[in-house]
């Protein structure tokens, strides 16, 4: 007697920080779900990016107690995807965990927006070591602003936020701005002592050369750790003008996208958007919206769009089993 | 009989864009002047900056028909020396044209301002790649604000420039920020074919992907070569906005070193005060001074500094024999 065994379905959502893997079937169970490192090809290279992706997927599935053999579509979430060399690594890390199916790649933006509703017309606004807007209509990703990249654009990102941390207390450490309690988290942070009382700040020049030599030490986008120090320092005057600033570049950002044709749900990720409601509040005015959805990573849509692609339209129900199985999961 | 043939002293310049070299005799007279590409240990990496400062010293050499052991000391006006690596690559390239005389490192900051003056007591501000601002009293640099580099400082500098001038432009192309014409200058100067009438500016993405490509495709550091669209646009609100905070940078930068108790000259270098008569009017005003003298590079500057090592002492008559004698060769 033979035992049918339906087929399965792998979504990834390769993210700048970590990987999402989930493991489900054509009607939105989810079966197994697993977390790796960056799986972003511009910031840790295609085989690190490849390599998360093989270990997440191979993880979600040793959860889910099935073989690679059974997975049938994978569908990928993966900025800077383009990329050929990415998408040949990808497959070939997959064939090494035992998955030989086809493997699509799909708008890491419009995974984001899918995690938040099954609307298929709307806006997404991410705001996590970079930033972009986008438009939907028709379940479609149909206009895209920013998404530059930490040098020529990302503007209101936890990139640009953590840049101005850093030039702040440097410009106040040298005399050029004005003090800020900017100044001791960032010293803390990176294990230099602080300047002792009544220290001449116009010429702290060692403790400047140690700041900016652990800085550099760096690759650029790192900069992008220090964001946080901006919500820690909420009350001091230069943090909280970084903060509106931000909010200001985001607003901008989706401003270049919205249509008076859709007025759909705002989704927001990504860490800068989860962490302050004041932003979140402001994006959802901006698009028209009433309520921002703020969503924690692009797991949910990334498995949307893999139902998409195995044929299964997504409604609210199906939507909701999404959500309520990858729930119990994570 | 013996002909006594005088000491010579050779003095490098070397700076982010290029290297000059002079061959010099004790009383100040310059016998010799070459000029090779980028010095800059941070910017092109030891082996190439001591490459040009050889190539530059080699070729200065030729022009004043002497050997390299007539040589009894060099002084090196350069950024970044402190690290030993660019020390030793610099005198392993001299020994490699005959010089073994002493090599002594100095600030090419101090370069810049013993270019304008032989006054003891003053200020620079250099705005070139990078931009710094140095207090001088009793012929030592004793403050020095910014010099930061392009990803934590350089205020004001033509890096700072040039990249407020591609960030405009891109929020221009994808409709987060109002038109500029900065954008058909970029567009022709990375050979971008412009938009066509009545193009739809939110969605001319593959002209947007065009540029950011063409952009990540060199080192950021080279994006201070859009710097001088902002003087081209001249007129326009958003270039003349971006020059105008340029100069409020820089005259922050320029305030954080000043004293009272230091009037002195202020002397101006760099590729971005060069061209700008209204910054250059607005740091002398910043630092309580007459008139700014604006220099073209660091070479008689390094000449002065490689005099006072070599135990002459530089007043008003050697400063005009310096300045006049290289005025000739160059």
């Amino acid at each position: 007697m033979t035992q049918v065994t339906p087929p399965l379905l792998l979504a990834v959502d390769a993210g700048g920080t970590s990987t999402r893997s989930v493991v489900l079937g054509a009607e939105g169970h989810c079966l197994g779900y697993a977390v790796a490192g960056s799986g972003n090809p511009t910031a840790v290279g295609p085989p690190a990016a490849a390599g998360s992706v093989a270990l997440s997927a191979a993880e979600a599935m040793r959860k889910a107690g099935v073989r690679g053999t059974r997975v049938q579509l994978v569908v990928l979430a993966m900025a800077g995807a383009r990329s050929t060399s990415i998408a040949e690594e990808v497959r070939r890390s997959l064939g090494e965990i035992g998955i030989d199916a086809p493997a699509l790649f799909e708008s890491d933006l419009l995974a984001t927006y899918f995690s938040g509703t099954y609307e298929p017309d709307g806006y997404a606004v991410v705001a996590g070591t970079g930033a972009a807007a986008i438009r939907i209509e028709g379940g479609e990703q149909v206009a895209v602003a920013d998404a530059l990249g930490w040098l020529l654009g990302d503007e209101g990102s936890g990139f640009w936020i953590g840049q101005r941390v850093v030039r702040a207390v440097l410009a106040d450490l040298d005399g050029r701005a004005p003090a800020t309690a900017l100044t001791p988290l960032l010293l803390r942070r990176l294990d230099v002592p602080p300047a002792g009382e009544g220290a001449d700040r116009g010429v702290d020049r060692p403790r400047i050369t140690m700041l900016v030599q652990r800085l550099y030490a760096a690759p650029p986008v790192r900069l992008a750790d220090f964001a946080a120090l901006a919500f820690e320092a909420a009350g001091d005057p230069i943090a909280d003008g970084i903060l509106r600033d931000a909010a200001d570049a985001l607003a901008r950002t989706l401003a270049a996208v919205t249509s008076p044709t859709v007025s759909g749900p705002v989704v927001l990720g990504g860490g800068i958007l989860s962490r302050s409601p004041e932003i979140a509040r402001r994006l959802a005015e901006t698009a028209g919206a009433e309520e921002p959805h703020t969503v924690v990573d692009g797991a949910v849509g990334a498995a949307v769009l893999t139902l998409r692609h195995a044929g299964t339209y997504v409604d609210a129900s199906i939507f909701q089993r999404l959500t309520t199985s990858l729930g119990r999961l994570r």
